[in-house]
């Protein structure tokens, strides 16, 4: 039998690090060696996780205090929340250069520090580690992920925008001064905080917008958008809350350029995605539904016409906790030690 | 005492028809008369919708065979599934030319028949009749609707776009060539039937578009949007289903046209809206969630900037049972009957 | 026009205070002239409740420093957390013996001060004002409520299984030492306050029981049972929580004593309520469903065989917050100030 | 690499027939051979369940007309409905003596087929099959499960109320006279047949009973309960619908006999289920949550005291399309073909 790799999860106590405890307690490769949750050190998985009260998991610990260097860890997820983050990852490399992070916060996803700043309010408190942070779309930089020893795992709304739209931008498709995007998440993206506007009473029956005009979540889009064009882009994009647990469908709209229909773009998504594992490309006019991905890896994008000649409809549909955040990171961590970039990562969705 | 206007509701065994039930009920110029359902007749209202059990309602008939010439009813509210309406209300006028309908189906909405038999694929059955019927915005045709016999009351999507939407055409305020409507409808809007896909384990836990590029709500919008803009207008609109009984939530794109701001588009609409009892616009930046109107006759309405200068996001929401149908047709049945406008929808809306 | 009775709702930031405000706008005879929370003093309703944004109301105060003199207040309600309330009213009867209290805690429940400090673990803080106090379940004290200065509004737990239990226990015909309650609640029961454990996300798709064997309601139940016994009666009681937002109901199972019957104890229920407004007895073998009693004031109760001999089971249903909170305490308030019971409580249960 | 089982779904377009696919499709030992739905034959899996757009699958056929004989299938699931079931397994059996059928339906739970008749209304049509039927709760008829060419899989509510209460009867240590078993299940358990009461806006926000005093499920509680007891055991059960997709909560209210105190049943509970990879019982006090099982195979039981001396709350959780059903299923399969009972079950509870 394949050794196993230990693995630490750090803010184990959240819904991405709960999400990671499920995926790697069913992975082949990997042990579940650390789990961090500093309000909760002291207890069980189980006290904080009912689920887990069937499986061995050791106690959650405080994360002061650890012993990086000695710890012998292979690989460390941080499911921290923003900003603590950056100083965490800058302890962890200091005591143990050799480290291999996989973050899931936003803290290491600009590359530019300057944005970052302006975004969030403050100095970036490891300028020096961001140079060497890998952006953490697989299916897009997956030569450097594999060589990476930190990596920025992407966003959830944003990585449901990116997949559709980046193979369009990058074929040069699609006029990028005119893209809307209209998202909806389920409530897990709002994590595990007891915050009054995400109680069931508040929640239930209830839609809405939020962040209208000026979500962080944008910064990320800019970044990866414009790199893709080779010029600056700029997209509108809302995000809204929708009564369901999980789940991220993003509906955008786009105009072709230079005579490109929307079968056409069909064919750019069906094209670039055909071997991909985790993208499936359905048959033109069909669009996605979040129930059809929960609980997997797997992004569903369609394209349809819209009745406006030259335009197109995009839909993209993935789980924000597994392809937006903790899979994604799995899938990362597997090219990080050298695994089959699925292993682990098969579950079928759970619907109904 | 005043007298009590006599009431019938054909189709009762819908949601629209209880939802008329419901607020006649407590109206206090509005007797319950007559109430039908083909496939219920017989029964007590009370073995279709329990909630009634506690009180007195006439018993459920079949439309067939009524004498509408001596019927005595007042007004008659016309909640039956497409096509069939627009034979029945023909029966009704032939029988009793002084007779006063409200239709909450599609059937009367366009006053183009052309427009109907390409949208709905067969010719109009009562054309005549057509040219009488008042498209029933109150706010909009509040003067025709007065006067009216047959008034066709809008859609709950199109009420949920054009009440955003009409006074910024109107004022010339906006790009009509780019408007893209993402319209989300709680589960009610698709009806009582029973079909697989709209069982709670299909829906529950799911989030998705329909009818992406070609919903027959357009037919609707055009007609209205074309006629304020005194040219042709077509929008982008996409519908989708939410996991949540009532409300509608339109998020509209729009850009400013001749150097109008959000903030410009914002005043518009709250001079329009001043005055109207049942359409209430947030403070600027501010936008509308479906739970605080949900039951009520209440449209909630938000502008906010766009972070692409120049573009606005305007924000809606109803109940699309109340002021998305059966508000509304209670609310243009007051108009009919001389009545004040806001009697019996004065309802405050039930969050949580 | 009838003059307006001055209104205060302390506690105005919940949900039972929320209600207090949805009904009592509507209330021909009531004016809501003060509405307190301390964390939100100096903030409008509308940024508390945003359904309220289209209503005149007065600003949000803190309960502290007011004047109760002089306040001018024909009524008080009281919907504050548990045991500050003993304390508040206290101070409003110290500075006018005069003033006329409707309080929806659990403080002044429980007429035996020892029993209170037994399942409340302290003393109770205002044992003189307990002695007045009138425990208010319109149905069984509508005489004292009449006449009284300060009501105990019953709990919403309680008054679902009273309502159907009461009856029978007094008429001798269950036997009291076999009666099982299982309660099932929406989620409002739980409140406003951001817990994690009431997280949309931790919430939805679930169901539980919860306080096993030793819910803090029994108290109450075991006053109310024991005195229409005229011995201890002990109940088994379990709560658990759905995922829905309104909404009790109790499934009771309970043996015939000295022969009688299921139908025999429906006999008993039908007559008893007879002529009540909110309590609805529907025929033998019928059970009611939550949804049939959203948001109105009535409770609907069945009676079934059970097929072991001699068992019956009884379901009663009312809205926790309307029945079970704010409706049956504007109930209350009509009798305290001569008002007709039914007033501004006629609104029919809004399903779906 | 070890061969795979070539395995039959029979009804694959329901809810357990989909929830076979979802296990099978990563079950190391087997591969899905047939999928049959009669009304959606020679359509994709994914046209019937879009989560499986991604995976190779064979097309739906008919079951009409199939060759068992030749068909070379090494077993076969039957997730039939009622009735059809015993005509469709006797067939099978006359064309291949030798094959090996789980059948999901409650066709052949009931030895005695008096029983049968008596509770479904029409006599047996397969009796002789019957005989050799074996009823699959693995936990209680492992041996004979290995053995058995067929398997009658239990019901999802029988196996909520079974696997507590089955070691308790057995070890006489509970009073079989006055058992009470309050049930609550997702919506799932109804099945997806399109039915006006299981649409999402009938349900949502809504909870009730149904079936009071008289579910069909007794028929298998009393057959496995008087087994156990050695003597007629007849319980009170009430069934009721949760607005939650998975789940059965199960509070089931019993007596000690003979000085047996609740830690008494708990510490049974705790040694007879020990070893069990698939029932989890929890420490004396805690109760399970049914959010904590979805998704997954697990059972998860929990015993309290209750406040009335002698008498004890046992609450048991499970999925009823996994333990309650497929996963059930799939573990007979195991034990019939020979493989480790655990294989492809290991699936974490999806939560949240």
């Amino acid at each position: 039998m394949a050794t196993k790799a230990k693995i630490g999860v750090l803010g184990a106590s959240g819904y991405t690090g709960s999400e990671l405890v499920r995926l790697l307690l069913r992975h082949p490769r990997a042990e579940i060696a650390l789990v961090t949750a500093d309000r909760r050190a002291g207890q069980e998985m189980r006290e904080v996780f009912p689920q887990f009260a069937p499986f061995d998991l050791p106690k959650l610990v405080s994360i002061e205090g650890l012993d990086w260097k000695n710890a012998g860890l292979d690989l460390i997820f941080c499911a921290l929340p923003h900003a603590t983050t950056q100083k965490v990852i800058k302890g962890i490399f200091a005591a143990n250069p050799a480290a291999k992070v996989v973050d899931l916060s936003a803290d290491f996803r600009l590359s530019d520090t300057a944005a970052y700043a302006k975004w969030y309010g403050h100095e970036h408190y490891a300028p020096e580690l961001q140079k060497q942070a890998v952006y953490g779309l697989t299916e897009v930089y997956r030569r450097e992920v594999k060589k990476a020893q930190l990596v920025a795992n992407p966003g959830c709304y944003t990585s449901c925008a990116q997949l559709p739209l980046l193979p369009l931008i990058k074929a040069k498709a699609i006029d990028t001064d005119e893209i809307v995007i209209d998202a909806k998440s389920g409530m897990t993206g709002a994590g595990r905080s007891a915050k009054e506007a995400m109680l069931f009473s508040e929640v239930s029956e209830g839609f809405h917008a939020y962040g209208v005009g000026g979500h962080r979540h944008m910064a990320e889009l800019d970044q990866e958008f414009s790199k893709a064009a080779g010029r600056e882009v700029v997209v509108t994009f809302t995000p809204h809350l929708v009564p369901m647990n999980r789940g991220i469908l993003s509906t955008i709209y786009v105009r072709g350029k230079r005579g490109r229909t929307p079968s056409d773009l069909h064919v750019i998504l069906l094209k670039t995605y055909m071997k991909e594992p985790f993208v499936h490309v359905l048959p033109f006019g069909e669009t996605p539904q979040t129930r059809h991905v929960r609980g997997s890896n797997m992004t569903m994008i369609g394209v349809a016409n819209d009745r406006i000649p030259g335009r197109a409809i995009v839909v993209a549909a993935l789980d924000n906790l597994v392809k937006g955040a903790s899979g994604q990171a799995v899938q990362n961590m597997n090219l990080m030690l050298g695994y089959p970039e699925t292993m682990g990562l098969e579950q079928v969705a759970l619907f109904p």
